[in-house]
């Protein structure tokens, strides 16, 4: 039997090896077929077509039957009208399951396909440094660059496919963004001026993109608007070629951000003039000019000055070449030459209730709950008479520019419905439960007005569910703020309808971790939703009456006041003197965690073991621990494994995220959970920027969130 | 006439060639004689020997006649009892007026002779970089490294005298802290994770340093507690050889800052033992390993552990020699071997009344005005009856365990006497005026017990000397804070007080910029004063009687929030895009800008002209302003002179300050003040990070703060 099953394994073996060979090989066949049709088409370009293909949309060609490639953005969703939209990134990344990503974005390649969009500017690759003030927090997974890019890779991987189904009629392209740490901006400002040391943009923004070159085979990436280290990333040729091509591998092609080409002499005030800062672009290896917005020099630049200067510096056609040729790879490998575009088939493929269905979904696998004194979760469905539902975002609010569902966060579509808090709640109630709404106050306003008739619901209750947080309008791309306590009378709110006696539960609806101090201390169950989709209010209902036991965990730390930012897990060791890393009257601590998350059950964790205490350094074990389910309903645990190198060449975090799994156990039930323990979790980047696992000890801890008292740790010794 | 000045010039410019030339060949020559004699020395020292020699205080060593070298701390005068103490660094950068503060260190360094120190731990040549968090901001002179490089070379120079003066028995050796980039902290924590790229090092937090190195022979360098790139300072051989030796040329030696030897260890946790951590900075260039505090162990380890290593590994002897010899030529420098210690004469020189005087002087020119509405300041003393001094700080508080006299700042000795800002209006009133004084509160209580007796106060008085703001105890070294809002109910007390409706006067005593927002909005009359030194009060009644006019402008940018941080002139543009660079809901500027400052005159600029409106590359030209006095009282006035290269190869600041000059004007007197305008002025770091001077336009800005508004610009046309 024992051989049976080894015999079995090491076939298995074989045959994968062999196939990802005959993968790899085909492939690698079909570039070459590619590559050689590329050629004999640039050659027949006239330069008139070639600035053409490099111009948003890259345009068909009827001449040479060259056709469009059309983009679009797909974060959530496509960002189009009557789309499925899912939950927004933050609460993607709450899920801890890289899997359920992977399918929301085979979902989203089905409708754009449907739409003829090919081009898809998602997934956000960037990992955000413990700034919430800046407003695109809700746009990322998280603030750890290997939460990211399990989820950046899983996502890639199905919007475009993998091995023989790749770029097929189901799939598109991705594009991984923004190329390279991008939310690091000093005062938390969007687009702003960025900082950093080579260190720590290898250590903590490169590594989603690397995983997405090499484990997603990422067709295009995008600049982000900063610079590093004064070199604009648009005209960074050290990061787009050194690094992206020949360090990583990168072999797609570049698309700039929206303007930002013209943005180095608009903005950074390098080139005197467009046409040098489009090419200054294009050699550093920019290789598509994403120019949004009808400005009417920018219309006509492309196809007059940029000309001119080409057509006098023949030279330069050759950075134009390659450019083109990338752009037109894609455009083959996508199998756009290959037909006709279809007709767009809106009504039958997108949002079609699968979708919406699966939307739901994800939205029960997202929400964290941050507190549940004495258990007031779940509420009995059964003994609960009446319900007050209260606060500015139990509803959806009126619309803003950047969305009709504000609720929705930043990069959504317009869904065909959207299901609030309130909508849920009298669903999944059915008339059995008296609800008494009231909105109390809104967002940011400064009345009053309402928080009589809030208090009255209130008090004529068995319960509250009191839905705060913030907006697209309060949050999201262009929205930072300076602080980061909720807007307007909201904390009154709380406080006023707190006083009443009742039970509360505070859910929380919003895009950036905020500073809720009130709530978390006062209030005896609080969940944080971000922004969970078109079926928001029925996830949150289930997880009020339990249909759902909450199991995300947050990926993005909390503060206790905007004073202490940057606040991530991802800390280097307290000083050792005078103040000894502390501020004097405040706690520099997070209030909630990075990691943390409650749920129904409790879990305990046990037996944590190595399967060899002493590897070499090119040798790898596995960390093993027993987690069981001690409470009496079904719950998931996402369980976590952080490593430290002890002591090591050079300065390092007081721990990394190395591993995770998110898993479902009974009542009583353990599983046992490993990791694997090899090069890509135990090295450091030594002094020469190079990954290297150094002989020593390492703490490796495992546990349910990254505060010390949840992890167990044991010692693992790695010699010469 | 014309021609005999020329001549006289002439011949003034080759005497002085010929007199530099001749002292830099004594230099060398002595240097030489140097060398030789610590080659002999070294090579009669035992293994013991050379190891004492590295430790604090570098003791005497009666076999071979080797003196001891004592170090103390002289920030603002010695950090010793019975001594002189100047205003703050952050004071003394307020007066804008570098040969004050070398004046300042000269005294220092005749107060050091007298108490037999030699090697001074002083000046802070730490840039600060917007964040008021950090408790050090006032030990700096301000966020602009051309300013604090100004005052840096002044203060060494003072200190270590220069030509035949220098190391004389009037002089003493400087060092210069902390080296590099030490206030960058994310957190804004002391000796907290550092991070910032290589340009932005170069451009803000190196050029002091360079200045000391290369303008003033600076003697010694202390590293930073932090890491650059992953590397601390202390064994990070690129900043300690690459930059500091090879590249500014530093000839002196390097002494650690306290115990950061061993918190490579025991905070960076790099190497394993401390032996290990004494050869890692050994070998990168750490001379001395200055380890104070009684820990046992580090009492033993030099002369047992690290004899022990370097018994059993001879070849690495060599870093000990190096180290020595560079500890002993600055003992032959410093002519410690030429004559025995002299007696202590501390009741001579130590703090003598002429340098009390200039202490008073210097807290005259360091006095901000921030705001004077209605010209309420100066009060006229023939007129006032009855004058309210209340506030926490209007007298010294209790002894706090750094200081004797909180109100001091950091790094202060324990002078003779303070006064008080009670004390000097006492005296300046002299029985002339009812002084009613009351605390009213507290710094950092809630206590509103002594509100009523405050507001009685004031209701019996004419007007109100209110003074608030911090000490020793809420800032300085290790008193880092989450929150820039004036701490306690002292911002309680100012709404009382100003809602007596008597005229109120605000003096802030205090050692970082507060988000004093009520104040700027509502008081009419604010003075920021720093810690003044020993004569604050006296400085402080002359101001608010007008015997004083204030010139000093700030040095470091007010926040209006902490959720604005970093908050420093030193911007990069706003991003051109979604969010248009700013943040929803507040205000992004700072409440008080860099180079701000009133007076009690007004200050008229006209005729901005360039000697030469186009230069060569390697050219220079001189920019003049003429700045007249408007109002009907001498007052001074600092012209600031910005620079911006309007188009470069890399990004830049929005400004930077290229040149100032404090100025004295009586009443409807003109001065035109110039500016040069050559490579220090104009060159960017290009993308090589070398220095360089491009072709094209720059924008030259001059005027009285860094404020857009107080600024008339000019162009600057560079040619190849």
């Amino acid at each position: 039997m024992k051989k049976t099953v080894h015999i079995g394994v090491a076939l298995w073996v074989i045959i994968s090896c062999f196939s990802m060979q005959s993968v790899a090989q085909n492939n690698e066949q079909a570039d070459l077929k590619i590559s050689k049709k590329v050629e004999q088409l640039v050659a027949k370009m006239t330069l008139d077509e070639k600035i053409a293909e490099l111009t948003q949309d890259a345009p068909a060609n009827d001449r040479l039957g060259i056709p469009f490639m059309k983009f679009g953005e797909g974060l959530h969703g496509l960002w189009v009208d009557g789309v499925t939209v899912y939950p927004q990134a933050i609460a993607l990344g709450s899920t801890w399951e890289p899997e359920l990503i992977k399918k929301m974005a085979e979902q989203t390649a089905l409708e754009a396909r449907a739409l003829n969009i090919t081009h898809i500017y998602s997934p956000n690759l960037d990992v955000i440094s413990g700034d919430a003030r800046y407003g695109r927090v809700e746009e990322s997974y998280g603030e750890d660059p290997y939460l990211v890019s399990r989820m950046g890779v899983a996502f890639i991987q199905g919007m475009q496919g993998m091995g023989s189904e790749r770029y097929d009629k189901n799939h598109v392209m991705s594009t991984a963004k923004h190329y390279v740490g991008y939310p690091e901006n000093r005062r938390g400002i969007n687009g702003g001026f960025s900082d950093m040391s080579e260190r720590r943009l290898r250590e903590v923004f490169l590594p989603p993109f690397e995983a997405a070159v090499k484990e997603a085979q990422i067709g295009s990436i995008m600049p982000g608007h900063q610079d590093f280290n004064g070199v604009p990333c648009h005209m960074n040729s050290w990061l787009l070629n050194d690094i992206l091509r020949d360090e990583i591998g990168f072999d797609g092609f570049v698309v700039s951000d929206n303007n930002d080409v013209s943005r180095l002499q608009t903005m950074h005030f390098i080139p005197e003039t467009r046409v040098e800062a489009a090419l200054l672009a294009l050699k550093a290896g920019v290789d598509m000019d994403l120019a949004l917005g009808k400005i009417p020099e920018q219309l006509s630049f492309h196809s007059t000055i940029l000309k001119d200067t080409l057509t006098k510096n023949p030279e330069l056609v050759k950075y134009v070449d390659t450019a083109v040729s990338r752009i037109l790879a894609a455009k083959y490998k996508l199998g756009l030459f290959d037909s006709e575009p279809k007709a767009v088939k809106k009504d039958t493929i997108v949002s079609k209730k699968e979708h919406q269905d699966y939307a739901y979904e994800l939205a029960k696998k997202a929400i964290v709950l941050l507190k549940n004194e004495n258990n007031l979760l779940p509420l009995d469905l059964k003994n609960l008479k009446s319900l007050a539902v209260i606060g500015p975002n139990a509803t959806e609010q009126p619309p803003v520019e950047y969305s009709s569902y504000a609720l929705l966060g930043g990069y959504s579509g317009l869904p065909p419905y959207y299901v609030s808090v309130l909508d849920g709640l009298k669903s999944k109630t059915e008339g059995r439960v008296t609800i008494n709404y009231a909105q109390g106050c809104d967002l940011t306003g400064d009345s009053k007005a309402g928080f009589a008739e809030a208090i009255d619901a209130a008090n004529k209750s068995d319960a509250v569910v009191l839905v705060v947080g913030g907006s697209r309008r309060t949050g999201g791309e262009g929205v930072d703020r300076a602080d980061l306590d909720l807007l307007g009378v909201q904390n009154e709110l709380v406080e006023a309808i707190q006083k009443t006696g009742k039970p509360v539960i505070v859910v929380l609806i919003n895009g950036r971790p905020l500073s809720i101090n009130y709530i978390a201390e006062n209030i005896p169950s609080v969940l944080e939703t971000w922004y969970l989709g078109m079926r928001s209010g029925d996830a949150i209902a289930d997880a009020i009456f339990g249909d759902v036991n909450p199991g995300g965990k947050l990926t993005v730390s909390f503060p206790r006041s905007v004073g202490q930012l940057p606040v991530t897990y991802l800390e280097r060791p307290d000083f050792v003197g005078s103040g000894k890393g502390r501020y004097k009257y405040s706690d520099k601590s997070p209030l909630f965690p990075f990691g943390y998350g409650l749920s129904y059950t409790t879990f305990e964790y046990s037996e944590l073991t190595l399967a060899n205490s002493t590897i070499k350094s090119d040798g790898s074990t596995t960390v093993s621990v027993k987690v069981t389910n001690t409470g009496s309903i079904i719950g998931d645990e996402v369980v976590q494994m952080y490593v430290r190198d002890d002591y090591a060449s050079v300065g390092r975090y007081l721990k990394m995220l190395k591993g995770f799994k998110r898993i479902s156990l009974k009542p009583g039930e353990t599983k046992t959970v490993s990791f694997k323990l090899g090069f890509d979790e135990l090295h450091i980047l030594n002094q020469s920027m190079k990954k290297e696992v150094e002989a020593g000890t390492f703490t490796i801890s495992v546990g349910a969130s990254s505060l010390e008292k949840d992890l167990k740790t044991i010692s693992l010794r790695v010699s010469q």
